[in-house]
């Protein structure tokens, strides 16, 4: 069972650092202009690395749960292979809204375009599978004669 | 083995589009209203749109939890439909919610229900599983003599 | 494939009620300081209670994907075990951020000592199956010989 998932195991490993990551830079962020928690406010300066963060953090079981469901009932490969994709992109999105407000964009849409196709994939596999299974059809066969 | 997940799975996706319509409505919200990120205070038509959101992403990683649990531990079918259920009430609450305080409470309080009652299928078919795994016991066998 | 989850299972259920645990004590601080939504600042006590359970849960995909991956690549016992380390460190952090800013300090250290325990454990359990898997080649074999 685990050859069918390593790959993705091995892409949320390298999400789960990478969230690690923005989690650090956040107490960076918080040392360097002497915010303490619970305080969440201060200068635009902080206030981009901690939205960068918690915008990383909503998007992450989002991203998990594609990834594994387009693994799973698509291509594990190809999955994997978006996931990290997506968490270049995400690193690109953080880096960039560290920097100003507008350079988070393209990135943000990159990884959005991303999780789209992910959400694609995952809804066409399990289609597939739903089709194959109570009703006997199969898109290939269907699709090479 | 994927006949076992792929109801979980087609609800985890539709899920998925939920949250993406929740983070769409807030990109909507922050045009009309003219508030940049990485702002999140405004006027309270803003607040509630962007609490919502968040509130939505905070229960999504719990709510993929006990629907998988209860699915593979206790019936994927029952899961999947409570997992609509709590998909179709999440939209409510978010709606709700866009039109003001108190008419997010019905449709919170409807979609933690279900929560609840996953938790509880996902325990007992764990409990069911530990006590035939470990000590042999059958409940159904049990509760049929 | 259940007796290979089952404990994994069962902290995750846990973990769950714990998080649900968090989201009645904001409950119960909102009232107790008359905080109604969307408003999500106040008096410094209120805020502690409230940035404990948006820390918890923004930590909480992260602790259940390397849970989930420690288990399944490296040894489920363990991971169980770890599982419920951390479950404690977060309510004692939960606890101590309460009553101050400081008390939280320690737990959340531990609890992120035992993340990266359970993240190193992934990391090696997948190695050593892309090792195996791939290559052919068996660290436990080597070790022995």
């Amino acid at each position: 069972m685990l050859d069918q998932i390593h790959l993705l195991a091995a892409v949320t490993v390298l999400g789960v650092v990478e969230q690690a990551y923005f989690f650090l830079q956040v107490i960076y962020a918080r040392r360097m202009f002497g915010i303490s928690p619970p305080k969440i406010s201060g200068p635009p300066e902080f206030e981009r690395v901690f939205r960068a963060q918690v915008n990383s953090s909503e998007y992450f079981p989002i991203f998990l749960a594609v990834l594994w469901q387009a693994g799973l009932f698509f291509h594990q490969g190809l999955a994997a292979a978006l996931g990290l994709l997506y968490i270049c992109s995400r690193y690109c999105y953080f880096m960039g809204y560290k920097e100003s407000s507008s350079e988070r964009l393209v990135p943000l849409y990159f990884s959005s375009g991303v999780l789209w196709i992910l959400v694609a994939a995952s809804a066409l596999g399990i289609l597939h599978f739903f089709l194959s299974h109570y009703m006997g059809l199969n898109f290939l066969q269907l699709l090479s004669v």
